[in-house]
């Protein structure tokens, strides 16, 4: 079946939309999802890519772009959510702790659910107290175990294979080389992950 | 019919796809455009609003991302083109003259051609005689009457409302107060203009 890598980090605004709606996507295009969670604001930082922060007319934008495409997929949203996130590193080392284990993708999209539906900021405690419990795990022996050395360098060298493939921002999709930055490319990635092309205007 | 404002700078690179098609999408659309010139070197610089200088990896994958999204339209390109541009300012004082004179989309659409196709810069004097020849205009006359002060005037006004409706890139679409950023937003501003709302998914 054809694979997609979906890099990711938690803490992303636009990540939202794809995470809602990643698996419906994958199951309907017969493709598969790959998450890769890393730590995008290494990346931006490092490459003094900085979007938001000081532009209030582009931050302005974003919220009403994501409100309007969230409305365009039949999605709940409550804009602007907490941004950023102070718990950042935190909330990507318990999805790479979940990936491991099996409930990573019903913590990404619960985690990102309370963020965006009910305001409660991903990585936070009582984030985490909900969306892990609704993925079925005890949230304080989950937060002990992600404060790990061994996740910490997990997620450092994810987040280093991903600048090494080209990955600067999230949601990014990876196809065979092929990078595909945003929400709004998806369409794209699934195009090229079956065709090896975009999809020829209709 | 629902109108669409198409905010743009000739200079803008993702601005290529949408000049080439923007013609069939709002005939199959039945929607009415209106070109707006504005210059987006302005806002950007005013906004500290600066996404491909001095950032390799992202201006590699926006090179990439037009030539996948360009194919995918079936529209020729070499990539890159020339860029940034040194005459963004001529090619939008121009394209202000044209457009009050009724041959402005021409020159817009042959401007990017021999830009994005052929090689030569918008605004310098080979890409000039190219465009307004294909538009039907004689390249001297016009370049000099592109320099009066009534012309340089219009395209700061253009810039100046453009900021003022929250437009801060090229290209911008906007219906009944409603801002649209990026190529990839077309389709977007279509279906707003249609139905005051984004398409619900297929």
């Amino acid at each position: 079946m054809p694979t997609i890598d979906f890099w990711f980090s938690i803490g992303s605004t636009y990540t939202y939309l794809t995470v809602m709606r990643i698996c419906d996507v994958a199951h309907q295009a017969d493709v598969e999802i790959r998450y890769r969670p890393f730590n995008v604001r290494t990346i931006m930082i490092e490459q003094d890519n900085i979007p938001f922060a000081n532009k209030p007319v582009k931050t302005a934008y974003m919220w009403r772009d994501i409100e309007r495409r969230a409305a365009g997929y039949g999605l709940p949203i409550r804009t602007p959510a907490p941004y950023p996130l102070q718990n950042l590193e935190l909330a990507n080392r318990i999805a790479i702790l979940g990936l491991g284990e099996g409930w990573g993708d019903a913590y990404i999209h619960e985690t990102y659910r309370f963020w965006f539906q009910e305001g409660h900021p991903a990585g936070d405690r009582a984030n985490l107290d909900l969306a892990l419990a609704a993925a079925g795990q005890p949230a304080g022996q989950v937060i002990g175990r992600a404060g790990s050395a061994e996740v910490g360098a997990e997620l450092v060298a994810q987040t280093r294979q991903a600048k090494s493939i080209g990955v600067f921002g999230s949601p990014t999709f990876v196809v065979d080389g092929e990078v595909f930055w945003g929400d709004d490319r998806l369409d794209d990635a699934v195009a090229w992950a079956k065709n090896g092309r975009l999809a020829a205007p209709a």
